[in-house]
């Protein structure tokens, strides 16, 4: 075994972008099947959005040139022609000194060059009266403003929301090709851990609680947990069923329990599964110091720390990190923290990077973030948490109204 | 009909609070099964989380007295006599001048009250030199110090985050009671409107296209979404499509086109659907002004705009919070809202609201929210963006600079 110096947070996080691989494995999803999948390919237009020139408003189209000059005192004054109906063709051209009412939406007629606003004029029998001028292409979206054909739309590894579906549908397109859902292993280990449906704990027993909190994470980002049960502190046992879990998997989650044991056989334990191994043993981080990162043979391989709220934390930090990664997103839209200001002096070591539970609320447009009082053992201290404040491992502490990062919950 | 004056954003928000009732309906889940879910009765525990006094630390429980004055240079000696293994029982009471090793999570023996870690002693042979003082309750947790035996643990109406489902595993709860999910209607109305499959369209037509990015975003909350297809513009029928589904789900979307006849059927067909009806029809809001609410009959009905990008917006932001109400979400954790410095001067008409796209960035610790250009039709313009600044009613602009409050996309 090789022997490990600790890293920083930021450290992991490199080495997180540098190790973790992404699957390469796609299938194709239907719209209505795709949100939060990631593009396995990029989608370029294939026709233009709009498909034709529209109008923004309900008004009369018409030559801008046809209304300068026009006021409320001074009125213009234009033969109206005809109605654009929607979900039809256009049969009027405009000539010099026409309108034609188009409502929002419609069809701009052929020569028309913009859209006067039905509140600034008045239809008087055909004798359209304009109060007001307009300039070319004024409440008009010409075809192809919103989506130009043969543009890219979407690169690859784009994150399908809601709006990525939206402009997907504008172009007629019914299935995209996105990577497949990922699948990850968690298993316990120790001596000490029981079912959580266990309804009366022995001496000394701990429900499995980590097997929830991490399928609530791992469910929030759209991962199927499949959960490979407890095992007991024994060495052979523990290496067969992570090799039974890790072959069904695309990621490996080892929360490991505390006894001498079950710590001594984890690193070896993922030390056997595959090449390279371990590459994070221990992270200067409070909570949390005692997590393994690994490769083996290109599924990660995550060992959670033993403490429900510890587990968490590192979960959320890193465990999204390599997820993200290795479900193939490139291109992450979403600010993942938010700022808030601290109501209290929290001192903290430099070259460890902290993580303060805290309860967030507005003040003068501004969140503000009181710290949870609490072990940082406690489950119910991210209970009572809205986000966690991260202090970086190069600051001493962060100084009472100081501006911090704030990792939100959902 | 009544004469409706358009409302604000912040009257209509008012407006949802007061009429938009929870749906009743309870069900049971397994905490498997119930994530985000919202907790129809409260959870008091009915045992102490931990069961027992531990340790939070790898070490040797002690008499913290037996421990003071003691350092590197004038160690203290105990004598150590056993182990307390993870998940037994502890035979071991301590007695003076006495240390069991207990491991992180372990169990504390009887008459011990502190935990001197094991980096601060030296076990010679059975003989533990002491290098550093412990203060009694050091480096332990007490029994009941997360959850009380007895406490309130989680009130009604709370949304089942992960760490809910980890505090409610840690009770050895199993299953709970919430409140069911909710399933939405979505109908779409309009002659020009046609499925978002068509792979040609005949001039005029536009794809249906807010269909999609109103189930990615119903989903991203978690409810069902039944597609109710598009009706062309004729009353009858759109009052009958319109009733079939308002009979099956739990609130009505009806997405309006722009038609003159839809437009005027609208507001025929939502009052047509039950009491009171409609409480909002107009918001002083850009994009989405000709947003209408009602109740019928205890279920809410929401007019949307026909312009995509309004949709979306108009959904998110008064959509969200009818969703929320009516799921009896009533601790509401999560802040929707962050902070960003705009980039421009934005100008706005005092009275209403405006919703503006923005792309953000972070730079020296800060959000930066930079608008996007373009005309507020185009559904682009969400998919280059991040987030939506709202710049409230009574201002009349945003200054360069400026903290402003922007919803994030997801």
């Amino acid at each position: 075994m090789q022997f490990f110096k600790v890293k920083t947070v930021e450290e992991t996080y490199a080495l997180i972008d540098e190790m973790i691989p992404s699957i390469q494995d796609v299938e194709v999803r239907s719209l209505e099947e795709a949100l939060h999948y990631i593009l396995a390919e990029p989608v370029a237009a294939t026709e233009n959005v709009p498909g034709f020139d529209r109008s923004t408003v309900d008004g009369y189209a018409v030559k801008a040139k046809d209304t300068y000059g026009s006021s409320e005192s001074m009125p213009a004054f234009l033969t109206v022609i005809g109605e654009v109906k929607m979900g039809e063709g256009v049969r009027h051209h405009i000539g010099s000194s026409e309108a034609v009412y188009v409502p929002t939406g419609g069809m701009l007629p052929p020569d028309s060059d913009s859209v006067i606003m039905i509140e600034h004029c008045e239809d008087m029998d055909g004798l359209l009266n304009i109060y007001k001028q307009v300039a070319p292409g004024e409440n008009i979206i010409r075809a192809g403003e919103d989506i130009r054909n043969g543009d890219l739309l979407l690169p690859e590894g784009t994150k399908l929301r809601p709006q990525e579906l939206g402009a997907l549908a504008s172009l007629g397109v019914t299935h995209v090709r996105v990577y497949r859902k990922l699948k990850v292993g968690y298993l316990s280990s120790g001596d000490e851990i029981v079912p959580y449906q266990t309804k009366t704990l022995s001496t000394g027993q701990i429900r499995d609680v980590n097997y929830l909190a991490i399928l609530g994470l791992a469910s929030e980002w759209g991962v199927e947990v499949l959960y490979g049960g407890i095992v007991k502190d024994d060495i052979s046992q523990f290496q067969q069923k992570a090799r039974e879990l890790y072959d069904q998997v695309d990621c490996l989650i080892l929360s490991g329990g505390s006894s001498v044991g079950v710590k001594d056989y984890t690193i070896e334990v993922i030390e056997g599964l595959g090449e390279p191994g371990v590459f994070v043993h221990g992270i200067s981080i409070k909570p949390g110091k005692p997590t393994i990162l690994a490769l083996a043979d290109g599924k990660p391989v995550i060992g959670l720390p033993g403490h429900p709220a510890s587990a968490m934390i590192i979960f959320k930090l890193f465990g999204e990190r390599i997820v993200r990664k290795l479900q193939g997103e490139k291109i992450a839209k979403k600010p993942d923290r938010i700022f808030a200001r601290m109501t209290k002096n929290i001192p903290s070591s430099p070259g460890r990077s902290d993580y303060i539970r805290v309860r967030l609320f507005e003040l003068n447009g501004e969140w503000w973030a009181e710290p949870i009082i609490g072990k940082s053992g406690l489950i119910t201290t991210l209970v009572k948490s809205d986000g966690i404040v991260e202090i970086a491992s190069e600051k001493e502490g962060i100084l009472q109204g100081e501006n911090v990062p704030v990792i939100p919950s959902r």
